[in-house]
Parts: structure tokens; C-alpha cells; sequence
């Protein structure tokens, strides 16, 4: 490294200054080629988490990630790519949907992801409780099935930004997760390397989130929207709400049924999941608008309500489920996703207040962790039926000793339906209804903010 | 480490929380025990670095380093043993006549130093330019040299605070070195061990000194003293100037010699290093009023005056340098220590002007270090002959052509006149006369903000 001045750099970044792009770039390089030590770039993560990073300065930092490995070239498959990341809540399946979903639009989606760590559940998990369902396939693979079915779930391989899960394990070590220029980066040059033509974000916020508020959120947003534009990729921020889990199902197996279900049922529309096809129904106007496939994000939400209510959704996902060695029985049978319950919940005498008024998603998805339905540490393994079904939501009536959740586990004696009735909530009245979408960012800024009137219409 | 949470202490001080004591403690052990990884170790050195340390957290950072290794009891020894420590400036050989001369007035001085890095010299280094004179004796011949004669000087052993010399490794090269808790922490840890009752410290400001500004010399001092306290042990500091090299005589050979000739000439205190004596004098009174010796520090200052015109500090310093084996003709023939001239620097037309206004420290300093006296790398060996002697000082009469300073080292060829040159200035007046102690703390506070009047006089 004889142009590299670690040393320089570190204390550049540690005294607030703006760094070079070029010299961040060199850096990322020079650390994943393994020329700079980790303790030096532990340093570097700190001084960038206090000090933050312009966005230059994250736009460099990206690209170096993204251009350390495989960047997916996927222009020979016909039509605009588009995908979709959540940055993570409980009862998240809204990608198992989603997906199918947007294609059934005629829109593209090609979608690399993650695997769940902490309280939130990650894709792949739910996508592989479905008996042989295969995540790993190659490079070539994935590109057919797009071409064919136009939609493909995978995990992440090596090749894609390897400089990315070399610097996300030493944050995870050094206190130097909780960064959003940091988070930013990560996310977009994992996204950014899967070959996509836009994309559209999920940015969650509240108590199930991994940002808590809504200031967070924004900041958030704004940092992915900003690095979309610096790549030239339209980008749309839905700012959601992560109070209570989403859907009624937490856990593997349980939320891809209900991801099925949602698709399947006789009015999937009108069912008990409202919040769950709120969310879905908005991501999947912006993807189908931005893919091209409709004039306007409400022109492109009507397209995706007319995909489930005909079943042509269903049919996507039932064809992706064949097309990747999954089990398609699962598709007409959900339910054998997770069995019997192996508990009920009941309602605790607090209950004859008369209403749900909140359930801690952030203890819904601790609870689901240690019934095995997560990961407390990468290296566990997850048990695929593990999980609850909530029979009531926040605003609904109840009961004393009426039945609040089912709970799904391989193994019954770790039900401990104890710790899930501590995460809900009772009162006299039920809370006031509020949409689950709190905003949305683009180019041209916060919907909410904007004066201009051009914004599209609340999708909620 | 069952009961320390690495990045929970990490995250804590990221976001600028005081850490509890027991923590910090058991986080540098379990560093220097090998137990937390450097990468850990510098993510905390630079949050620790940017959001600071209050007091107690410094000194719970000192213990743990002190406490890594031997503490040294000199209990044994009688007499109220005092060190002084300096920050380190260009030409800074006080050490060298300071501690016989304190000895000479009857305390004792156990003084354990470091070599030279960077633009600033170091007492070993310079100790060492003595033919023979060694400084690494064994704890047992510290104790009983100090005993039979008053003074000891000698190089940190490995058992000394071994955790500080981990964390300045990974400091240099985590770009944490600057920060005024970790400095303070690291001096006062060394200091500590040596087995003193009480401690003067040189801090030094301007151009040549660690701290360019008094502003951060300030604080290092309050740092310094306030660990000093925290550990019940009397504290000093006198703030001093460093913009111009102390004294004439800058590298080892020709800063020895000057330190002989500054305890042996017919009048060395009316003599031409006005400018050292005085800092070396005003250290002297606190050294001795701290061991006991002396009623005030004024007092102090007059029985080091009495003991540098009798001699006796002469005699204190030949009777050291032989028992620490040096060759102790350099007493009476100091200038063996560089030899003759290899060139000479003269001065430029710019000189015209009539006086030299200043000397840069800083320059001065890098300058010694192309020539051979310093190391710009911990490896590198220095040439004890090579240095300079100064013939002019800011505020002197100089005409062009007329030398303005010597230049000694073992190869000619690396004399480079020009580059000595380039660090002088002229003008047609001579500077305003200024005293060299800007100022004094101890535990009731600075001098110069004191109202109380209970400080002692200015010494200067």
C-alpha cells in the first residue's frame, strides 16, 4: 500500500473531516484484499460511526463494497429488474408475496437475501420451511428462472460484496453496527450487485424495528434513497409502521403459510391480515410503477389487486416454489408448514378491560427466538415449525381466557406461552386505527414534506 | 471473559457514556492478558479517543496499566522520593543536570526515561552518548544506587506497566495518539510504577513541543494532575515554552555536553543557556520543596542555585555516570561527546535585517532527525555524535555570513547547513523578551488564575 496513509485517514476521519472518495475506496480495497489489519479498520468504523459519513463519502464506500465482487449483469433478461429490501421487523414475510406478486405484474424481480440474527426473521429461513425449497442455486440458474418465470429468490453467495460480510462481522465485534451511513452502504451494495434496474425499500419503524423511531427511520431512508441516486437507480422509500408484528404469523413456517394463504384465500383482500396486504399492496404499486408496468404507483397498486384477487400471484409463487425443488403441495396445504399448535395463549384476567391495545413486536420476536424460530447467534440453527399464529390483534376485542395466539414448535415443551401474553397489551378502548404507512421518499423528497403536489397519492 | 461485555462497553462509550471504573479496568487487563483482540481494543482507543475520559475513568485506565506490571517499592530508601517528567521538546536535556542537582540537594531522584521518537529527543539516548554508561540495571542495582548516592537513571524494564507499551503500539498505528486522557494515562502509569512519593512535570507548548497550543498543554497538565491526585501523590506541573530549541545544543552528544557544561562552568548561571537554567532552576525549587528539602519552592530554587555554583551538582552527576559505568573524562572534557565541527551554518542575506526573531523547534528537530540524532522509526540507530550547538539565539545580533550554528555527526556528507538554516528567521528588531514558565498548577489550581495568593511567586 504504498499510497495508502492509513494512519492519515484515520485521523482525518477521527478530527470530522470529509474524506476523499478515492482514499475511502483504496481503503475497503486494501482491507479486503487483507493489506490493512482489522484493528485499523475497527478504528476507521468507529471514527466513521461517531463522525458519520456525507454522501460522497457512503456513495464511495458502496461502491467499493459492491465492486469486490460480483456485480450481476442481468440486461440480457427482458424488461426493468426491480427489487424490494426491508430493513427488518417480526411477521416480515412480505418478500414471500411480494415477489411473486410484482412478477404476476409482468414486472421482473430478481431478489437476493439474508437469513434472520436477532428478533427479526430473515426471507430465506421462510422460503426454506417449505420442504426442499432450494436457496443456493448459481449464477446461471438464477438468471434463467428470471427469464422464465420472472421471479427468483436466492441467498447471498460469496462472490457478491465480500468486502461487505468481511466488514459487517467486524462491526458486529466493535460496536459499530447501529450506523447509518454504515447500514446504507451495506444494504445497497448487496442490492446493488444483484443486477437490478430500481429498487424500493421498506424502511420500518418502531418497536419491532431495528430503527426504533421514526426520525432514525428517515435518516435511514434518506441515506438509501441518497446512494440510490448516486448509482443512478430509481429508488422509493415506504416509510412502515413495526409496533405490532405484521400479519398474524411470527416464525418460519408459520409466516410462509400466511404468506401462501394471503395469496390463496377466497378474498385474500378483505381477510384478516389487513396490515399485512396494506404494506404489500403499497410496495407492490411503487415496484410495478417503477418497473414500467403502470402509469402511476395507483395504477400499479390496482395491477397487484387484480394479481391476487384472480389468483395469478398464487400461480407465480406456486411456479417458483416448482421452478427451486420446493415442495408444491404446500402451496393447496399451508397449514403443513407447522402442524398442530403445541399451545394456545389465553387471555390473562387484564383482558376484561375488553380490548388488544398494543403487542410488543420486539417481544413477539424474542419470544419466537427462544421457542427456535430464530437465531440468537449466526451459527444456530432454526426449528422451521417454530413460531405463533396471533388469533387477536391490537384493536380487537377479548376476553378473559379467550384464545390469544396458537404456538407452533417441533418441540412442545418449549412453548412457554407465558412469555408471548406478556407482550400484549389490554385497555377500555380500542387504539385509534392508523395507516401502517407513514411516508414515502423519492428523488424528489418526503410525500409528506412536499409542496409540489407532483407526489402520488398516499397508497394506505 | 464471562463477565465482560466487549461491545457493550464499546457501544457505551461510542455514544459518550462514563464507564463504570471496574469495567475499564477489566477491559485493559483483559487486552494486555491477550483476551480481547487489538481490532476490539482500537474501536475502543478511538471512541475513547473522540468522546474523551472524565477523571475517574482516566485514572481507573492508569491503575489498570500500572497495576499490569511491577509497581516498584522504594519505601526502603529513605527520603521523600520526586521524578519529574517532561512532555518533550527540541534540546530538552533538563533531565540530565535536573536530577543530580535535586539529588544534590538532598533528595532523592529515581528517574525512569524513554528514547527518543519523532522531532523530540530522549534522556536514554542521550544518557547513552557517554561511552559506556548503561542504562539498563536490574531493579535491585535502581534501589541500591539510589540509596548510596541519590540518583538513578535508567530505561523502562519490560516489567514496567507492559499494558501501556501494548496500547501505545496499537495507538501509533490507530491514529489515536493525540488524545490528552490517553497520553496523561500512559505517562502517569510509567511514572507511577517507578515507586515516587511525589512527581514535578515539565509541560511544554509551542512549535517544538507535543502540544502546540497552551490551550491543550493546559489541559494535558490538569490531566496529569489530576491523575496525580487521584492517586494521592503530589503533583506539580509547570507549563514552559517550546517554540525555540532549549538551551544551544540539540542531539544526544552535544546535549550531554551542554548538560556537563551547565553544572561545571565558572559561572553556569550567568553564563549563555539562560533559557534552560531557568526552566531547569524552576524545576529544581518544586523538586526539592516536594522532597522535603526545602521550606517554599523559592527556597528550593536557592539551595539548586547554591548547588550548581558550588559544583556539588557537577559531583553528584560524575559520581552517576560512574556508577552506572560510564567514562567519566567527558565530566571535565565534555566536548569529546560530539568532536569537532563537520560544518558550519551561516547566515543568510535575510540576516541583514539584524536579529534573529526565532528558530523553529518543530523544524529544528526534523532536521537533527535527517541528521542522525533522532529516529523517525522505533528501529532506527541513532548517531550519538550528530547534532548541533546553536550560536545564535531569537533576540541576538547577527550580521550575513556570520555563523549561526555547528554541526556535529560521524559523516560529513549528511550535514546539510541549508536545512538548519531554513529554520531561522530574522528581523530588524529583537523580540520582546519573555519568561519561559507560562504558568503553574497544582492541586489548588493555576497560578495565574488563582486568587487565593497562596500559590508560590513566579520562579521565572
Amino acid at each position: 500500500m504504498p499510497d495508502l496513509d492509513v494512519v492519515r485517514l484515520l485521523t482525518a476521519k477521527r478530527d470530522g473531516a470529509r474524506l476523499d472518495p478515492d482514499a475511502i475506496a483504496a481503503l475497503v480495497r486494501a482491507y479486503t484484499d487483507g493489506d490493512v489489519p482489522d484493528y485499523q479498520m475497527a478504528a476507521f468504523l468507529m471514527a466513521a460511526f461517531i463522525r458519520g459519513m456525507d454522501e460522497t463519502e457512503s456513495a464511495a464506500y458502496t461502491r467499493a463494497m459492491l465492486y469486490s465482487g460480483e456485480v450481476l449483469d442481468l440486461s440480457d433478461v427482458e424488461g426493468t429488474k426491480v427489487d424490494k429490501h426491508s430493513t427488518g421487523g417480526v411477521g416480515d414475510k412480505v418478500s414471500l408475496l411480494l415477489a411473486p406478486l410484482v412478477a404476476a405484474c409482468g414486472v421482473p424481480v430478481p431478489m437476493i437475501s439474508g437469513r434472520g440474527l436477532g428478533h427479526t426473521g430473515g426471507t430465506l429461513d421462510k422460503l426454506e420451511a417449505i420442504p426442499g425449497f432450494r436457496t443456493d442455486l448459481g449464477v446461471e440458474a438464477y438468471r434463467q428462472q428470471l427469464a422464465d418465470i420472472g421471479v427468483v429468490m436466492i441467498g447471498q453467495t460469496a462472490e457478491i460484496a465480500p468486502a461487505d460480510k468481511k466488514l459487517y462481522a467486524l462491526r458486529d465485534v466493535t460496536g459499530t453496527v447501529e450506523s447509518i451511513p454504515l447500514i446504507a452502504a451495506s444494504i445497497m451494495s448487496k442490492k446493488l450487485a444483484e443486477g437490478i434496474d430500481a429498487l424500493v425499500l421498506d424502511v420500518k419503524a418502531g418497536r419491532g424495528a431495528f430503527m426504533k423511531s421514526t426520525t432514525e427511520a428517515r435518516r435511514l431512508a434518506e441515506a438509501l434513497v441518497g446512494i440510490g441516486q448516486e448509482f443512478g437507480k430509481p429508488t422509493v422509500a415506504l416509510l412502515t409502521r413495526m409496533d405490532a408484528p405484521l400479519g398474524r404469523a411470527v416464525g418460519n413456517g408459520p409466516e410462509t403459510a400466511e404468506a401462501i394463504r394471503a395469496l390463496h384465500s377466497v378474498d385474500p383482500l378483505g381477510g384478516e391480515i389487513d396490515d399485512l396486504m396494506e404494506v404489500t399492496l403499497a410496495l407492490a404499486g411503487e415496484m410495478v410503477h417503477l418497473g414500467g408496468g403502470a402509469t402511476s404507483v395507483q395504477h400499479g397498486r390496482q395491477l397487484a389487486e387484480a394479481a391476487v384477487r384472480d389468483g395469478f400471484a398464487w400461480g407465480v409463487m406456486r411456479e417458483m416454489v416448482e421452478a427451486q425443488g420446493g415442495d408444491v403441495s404446500v402451496m393447496d396445504d399451508p397449514d403443513a408448514l407447522h402442524g398442530a399448535p403445541v399451545a394456545t395463549v389465553e387471555a390473562p384476567d387484564a383482558a376484561s378491560a375488553g380490548f388488544v391495545t398494543e403487542i410488543d413486536a420486539f417481544e413477539v420476536g424474542l419470544a419466537a427466538v427462544a421457542l427456535g424460530a430464530g437465531r440468537a447467534k449466526k451459527e444456530d440453527d432454526v426449528d422451521p415449525k417454530a413460531g405463533y399464529v396471533l388469533l387477536k390483534k391490537p384493536g380487537e376485542a377479548v376476553a378473559p381466557g379467550e384464545p390469544l395466539a396458537h404456538v407452533y414448535a417441533s418441540h412442545a415443551d418449549q412453548a412457554n406461552p407465558e412469555r408471548l401474553a406478556a407482550a400484549f397489551s389490554f385497555g377500555e378502548s380500542a387504539p385509534a386505527a392508523s395507516g401502517m404507512v407513514l411516508d414515502r421518499l423519492d428523488a424528489a423528497g418526503w410525500r409528506s414534506r412536499s409542496a409540489s403536489g407532483a407526489g402520488e397519492p398516499a397508497a394506505a
